[in-house]
């Protein structure tokens, strides 16, 4: 199966991302997959998967983000129609409640079987969880460009939204959180890309992985 | 205009609800409110809306539930079509990747101005910020039950969800996390109510109120 | 018994100090209290509680100060002779790894009945909790210039830290974590000088309180 | 120079303490340099410890434990004579409020040049952080035996104490926070060793590593 893995360009005042450090580690243990590394920017963030999927017509597409603070692999569950940006893009954009599509739905449910994913991370002794919000920032953004492109013109992709930790050397001075090795997010991916290969589209593994509140 | 107010019964092993004493505050406080306790089982608590709903026939609908961990006041954005319990209801159920509404859309954003919503709290003194996902559990729940009333049968009911913090009783022990007095919870969603009713249906305050990730 | 109350002036950006309104309120509802508003000041803050206290000549001291980020009132297990400041105090000072008092013993423990107080509050409905540390900033320097004094020259002087969190106000913004309202405040440390005078000097109540690392 | 290292066995429900793989794996990349591993009891730690420091006869004691939860490597500043059982160590015990070694003074210094180690972990790309607090069971328990044997017995022994982090494999079901690789703690750790035996006793780096509160 072709698999088409994305990363973002550093931001927020990092001098790396290791969502693409992981998309290429990713990348390069699969047999047919290629990594396209996306800018923090909404809109052109969008374009440029558009692109890639043009280009590479992969099968599944696996796109990672950077979520800072966070401890574990996060497999987000769902992409909203929202741009609401805290901080700025790297183009200075800070949109407010803008829509990712105008007139899209509110939002899509990852096409990844993200239950198994989960399993398959922590199989492999990599951390990992369902998340139920990917933010509203541009990894949502490209999120739910994603799911919107396989509802509109993908017959046939699959694909979702990995958030990964901060990688060690942006937290050592010890004050920033948790963070994990590259080679664990490379591990914990493609266990999941294996997983998601491995279930029918459409379905997954029944275990918990909600969120009270 | 008059109100709904609705808050949850005890759950989780605790004995009370701060949601249902909140509840019965904001509506003490208003000319036209009315309050309804719902109970924490899926399928019966959408239920209990329903008819509560029918009842008092309001205009506005604000339906609260505890977030136990929360430091704020948390308005709620976006209801989500996924029922996935990680601890039973107190039915003891425990569904899992269940739709709240089958055929229905993947989500609902709330009907309340959920920016002006946060401003008229914050401005009253009262901790509070726009929440990106209400979970999984029965909160979410009631609250797509209650947007798809909306959507479906409710011309001109507009309404939404506030997570609330537990009061200080429930963390006396002192390992338990934030906590917020139930009067400062009254005051903040009245601050938000009327910021609802000042604000025409479809329109918000423009302020930045996203997440990174 | 004759009490004193010590608070602080804002420091760290802030324009008030819950420590300070919360000093005095504890002492406005004690029949014979002084509450006494110290600098952030390495040194001064010394200086000025040691007049306080040949001035109010108390049986009981109880300094109060802010702890931005805790949920509960934090009773200080141990002061440690060590002043080590990650900010500028109010007059610009940041002194790294100095002692408090030069040639002192590397800590003190609290005065107060660490535990009786902890269990006063709780059974106040006001969460509580022992504390490790108190940091290494002028609340521990102030801390542990109280607890010299008491060994030094101070026969039958008896006295403790205790941290407050933000009060609400402070954290309106919804992004800056817990917070307790200053008459819960009040009400919390109040009940503990009432189980500080309850118990007679070098005992406590035998409770856990203590942290696995 | 002589290196002893110590770990513990596991406790809490932990199938395996990544402070015991990390001590066996600092000691096995230094040229002379011992592992012990020490039982999780209060007392019987203490004395493991005494007949280890006996029988290897180090210049230099580094003693490992794990902080579940933390996500940096922690040096701890301070050992204070207080045994504090939030939960039973592997005995069964659970000492309240029990001097750690009756008349000995509230706390000791670590011997180790703490702001040189944070430092060295740092620039080898570990996160790592000082630590106000080494909490009040079995690992505090060690740290303060350590450090009143150097000051009562030892001349000439220096030595400290330092936190880890939960391993991955801990974790891996994702609800349990950070956690970092063992090769990363034997990396950071060793990184510390040699910045201390860079350090001459008594002195260090002077850098900030203080906490507010």
């Amino acid at each position: 199966m072709r698999v088409l893995m994305t990363g973002f360009d550093p931001f927020g005042g990092e001098s790396v991302n290791p969502s693409w450090e992981a998309a290429v580690g990713v990348a390069e243990a699969l047999p047919d997959a290629a990594a396209r590394r996306l800018p923090v920017v909404f809109g052109a963030a969008g374009a440029a998967l558009r692109e890639a999927v043009a280009e590479v017509r992969p099968a599944l597409v696996v796109c990672l983000g950077q979520a800072g603070g966070r401890a574990e692999l996060s497999v987000e569950r769902v992409a909203v129609n929202v741009d609401d940006a805290s901080i700025a893009d790297n183009a200075g954009a800070r949109p407010v409640d803008e829509p990712v599509v105008p007139g899209g739905p509110a939002a899509y449910f990852s096409g990844l079987p993200v239950k198994a994913c989960v399993a398959a991370s922590r199989a492999a002794g990599v951390p990992a969880a369902v998340s139920q919000s990917a933010g509203t920032f541009v990894c949502n953004h490209v999120f739910y460009r994603l799911m919107h492109l396989a509802a509109t013109e993908g017959p046939g992709l699959r694909g979702g939204f990995v958030h990964v930790p901060y990688a060690p050397g942006q937290v050592a001075d010890g004050s920033r959180g948790p963070s994990m090795e590259v080679a664990s997010m490379v591990r914990g991916v493609a266990a999941m890309i294996a997983a998601a290969c491995g279930t029918p589209a459409g379905t997954d593994l029944r275990a918990p992985g909600g969120a009270v509140s």
